[in-house]
């Protein structure tokens, strides 16, 4: 590296930025918008969508594939959808391009191969899954439809961030379909636990689970339920969407089964999704001045060793040590970097490694090897301690464990620094400008929401499953609410 | 089902169309040329991607994801490959769709909001890949570029038939870049011989592995490698490409590197591709008139065990004695379905599974019980067997290991039934209305092969790499001839 990374507390925005870039995660490209995933980025999405597809299969899911386009008749169809993503979307108007006869060797659009029908890129696929249900689904016995589609989807975003805010993004999204609205419901938050518990027990990062207000709500859903993650600068990130579709795109496109009872009735649909989004949730939930800090279930490389030595047999004497180590480490499923290369000095490489975010770094020179010991350094606390080299393995096995629950817990403790009930206006107007969730009552009106983010660009990210039953008064107007939901600045 | 398939005898092409459709595979879509890839036919798919991702990841790739977009100018920059991909391109030409003031309630693009610059949907990445690496690669110490993309590509194809030949497909698409030619085309031949690995270990294909003439060269490519299947009516599908491009991107996008010497020189490159078209490929190699016959490494499910019972106390008694049959086959790694549902009869069922090319069916009745036995049916040869229930899990375990071989072998005998040395144009003529591979002297010029093509719909599917040096005389002009090429009809 020629230089440190920006500081957090200095600038945030560029401090992700350049962390993005400088950790090989991804870059911007030729295209608007559009960003490339690096081979080390993406690595870290494949192990994501390991663990979610696992849990999608467990819970009764297949995977299925949809077309790209949307024929803009389909589009059209649920009228709310269309209303909410007409105004950002990729329209297909042409399919060949010609030589410019103005402008040899370069091409133009072919005025001659003109589509009938637009085709807009798929901005989510409830358009064209639906109208495909329409012939899947005659009768209850056809039901339920569970299925998930790893896609990628374009929403053309005028202010773009890598990971956060692309115009290309990758995702994948659930799209069922239901006998009843209670089945529907219950999918509806099932995927929402799924998710959370995908958030946590993986990213390490505590998630709140609740109810968007009808201001936040998916176009075309009757609910829409999410769960909400706290970053380093007290700015709230929507990590995932469980949406309950009632039957507005079975009526849209005219999706009917037969019930048990004989009964003729529109079918009840959900959809759910997560994207490449988590990856900017997963990096600014965790990492730190030096870069990357990655909890070991979603880590490319769990653990990199580092040999100290000075000439070939010195080298050969270390690898002899460590050979044993590693057999022992992989035996655990652990992933194992020994990084033997002479290019670079052990001090560049820690640094390297550092800002890669590799959970745990083990050095050893001869003089270790002499003592039978090994340096242990976690990427986490940034601390080293010297441990024998026996039972070392077993040793990183557990402390990988604890790294997991540390970076957990970490994030947890931040996030309960920076929630406050918050009772009255001023101090809502002080600790907004602070950062953090704060715990309000609402009037439960979208004029007043409107109103607060016009005021302090605050939205409600949720309102909290776990909110109690609580009498007061709404934070602007005054007037009476029954529960807290969660007012935040938001990615 | 209402009916049986079409014979392959009798109706080759509907065959195939039916039974993708029957066998819930995939169907056509709303949108012309795209097709819908149905849970248990994506099932499928995910095995290969699965086995080939293992394999690229084993010979030092990792996965990587570039803009589903290029730039026209990028489309435009490598010529022969431009010329080869603008007349079949989506072109994007507006983000954004408005309501039409003249039908309420439908949406138009809006004028206003119209590309500078048209984005082509890729119909294959190497214009956008090599623009990216041109900023990766400064010295031979960035090299070699190891990258792989799973993916969807567009190819605006007029005639489609799923899986086969489809406007949208999903691929992957490896792109390589080394220091040297060598380097290149030991990569290029490496990744052929992965193919020809895949197609044969877990599709049960065999292949023959060559390079393509020059007709038949991905464009913008110096060579095509190719792996080339047999199908059951003797046409033949390419399963596979991998090209080595020359420098040909690295002087288009100007991507250099300084050599250990110091000298500056372009890139060399290669790409490397499967399609979902190997789907289509491993339908036509081995399915009959009943349904599919899937080799048991790719098999969504390996086993279904169905229980032959007049009540709910004779069902209990056969779950118990199963329970622990499906408890070692599972230890095995082996998939099973128990399809205990009464919604259906035996015989109903055991056509399904035999349509769904379910390689293994057990079923077992109370009077089996009794004599400690079970009956086990193989799909691929169609047999029955009574078998001891006892010992019977390892039997199964084993019995898959040989259907898978069977499976691969009936292909390979069928490839060398249908296999000829042909020496004189009218042996060609009538053997190629037959079907198979012809091996033939050729002149080595394209407008003899292309002469061929017209009289005959056949076209040069390989220079097989295993084609022995041998003088002859070219099939249509007679011309000298070093070695024998195959032709054929293919897909």
């Amino acid at each position: 590296m020629s230089k440190g990374l920006p500081k957090r507390s200095e600038n945030y925005s560029e401090w992700y930025n350049e962390l993005v870039k400088r950790a090989d995660l991804a870059e911007n490209s030729a295209v608007r918008g559009c960003m490339v995933i690096k081979p080390y980025g993406y690595s870290i999405w494949e192990k994501m969508q390991r663990a979610l597809d696992d849990m999608f299969k467990e819970t009764g899911h297949t995977n299925a594939y949809f077309p790209l386009f949307v024929p803009k008749s389909l589009f059209e169809a649920e009228e709310k959808n269309a209303e909410g993503f007409a105004k950002e979307c990729a329209v297909v108007t042409h399919y060949r391009l010609k030589n410019n006869p103005e402008k040899p060797g370069t091409l133009m659009v072919d005025p001659d191969a003109k589509l009938e029908e637009e085709l807009v890129v798929r901005p989510t696929s409830e358009a064209i899954i639906w109208s495909t249900y329409k012939n899947w689904i005659q009768s209850y016995r056809d039901l339920p439809i569970l299925i998930n589609q790893w896609a990628n989807v374009v929403r053309w975003e005028m202010r773009t961030r890598m990971f956060l805010r692309t115009a290309e993004f990758l995702w994948q999204e659930g799209h069922t379909a239901h006998a009843s609205s209670e089945e529907a419901i219950a999918e509806t938050k099932q995927m929402l636990e799924v998710y959370a518990t995908f958030a946590e027990e993986f990213m390490a990062v505590p998630v709140v689970k609740g109810f968007k207000s009808a201001n936040e709500r998916f176009a075309g859903a009757e609910e829409t339920m999410c769960i909400e993650a706290m970053m380093q600068d007290g700015k709230a990130l929507q990590a995932g969407t469980s949406h309950f579709l009632g039957q507005n795109f079975a009526k849209a496109f005219d999706v009917k089964f037969q019930s048990k009872e004989g009964k003729l009735d529109h079918v009840w649909g959900t959809s759910w999704g997560v994207s490449t989004r988590l990856m900017g949730a997963l990096i600014m939930a965790h990492s730190d001045d030096n870069g990357l800090v990655l909890p070991p279930k979603l880590a490319p490389i769990h653990v990199v060793i580092v040999p100290i030595y000075k000439g070939e047999e010195d080298l050969a004497t270390i690898s002899e040590t460590i050979k044993p180590i590693i057999k022992e480490l992989k035996s655990y499923g652990i992933t194992v970097k020994f990084d033997d290369s002479d290019a670079q000095r052990p001090g560049w490489k820690f640094a390297e490694y550092e800002l890669k975010g590799v959970p745990v770094r083990m050095a050893i020179g001869m003089r270790d090897l002499q003592n039978g010991v090994i340096e242990v350094a976690r990427r986490d606390t940034l601390s080293k301690e010297t441990r024998p080299i026996e039972g070392i393995a077993a040793y990183v096995k557990d402390l990988l464990e604890e790294i997991q629950v540390n970076i957990y817990n970490k994030a947890l403790n931040f996030r309960k620094e920076n929630s406050f009930e918050v009772n009255t206006w001023d101090e809502f107007l002080e600790q907004i400008e602070k950062g953090g969730f704060l715990h309000c009552h609402w009037d439960g009106t979208s004029e007043t929401e409107e109103k607060i983010k016009e005021l302090t660009k605050a939205t409600i990210r949720c309102i909290p499953l776990d909110a109690k039953e609580e009498e007061g008064t709404c934070i602007l107007t005054g007037k009476p609410s029954g529960k807290r939901v969660i007012f935040a600045r938001a990615y």
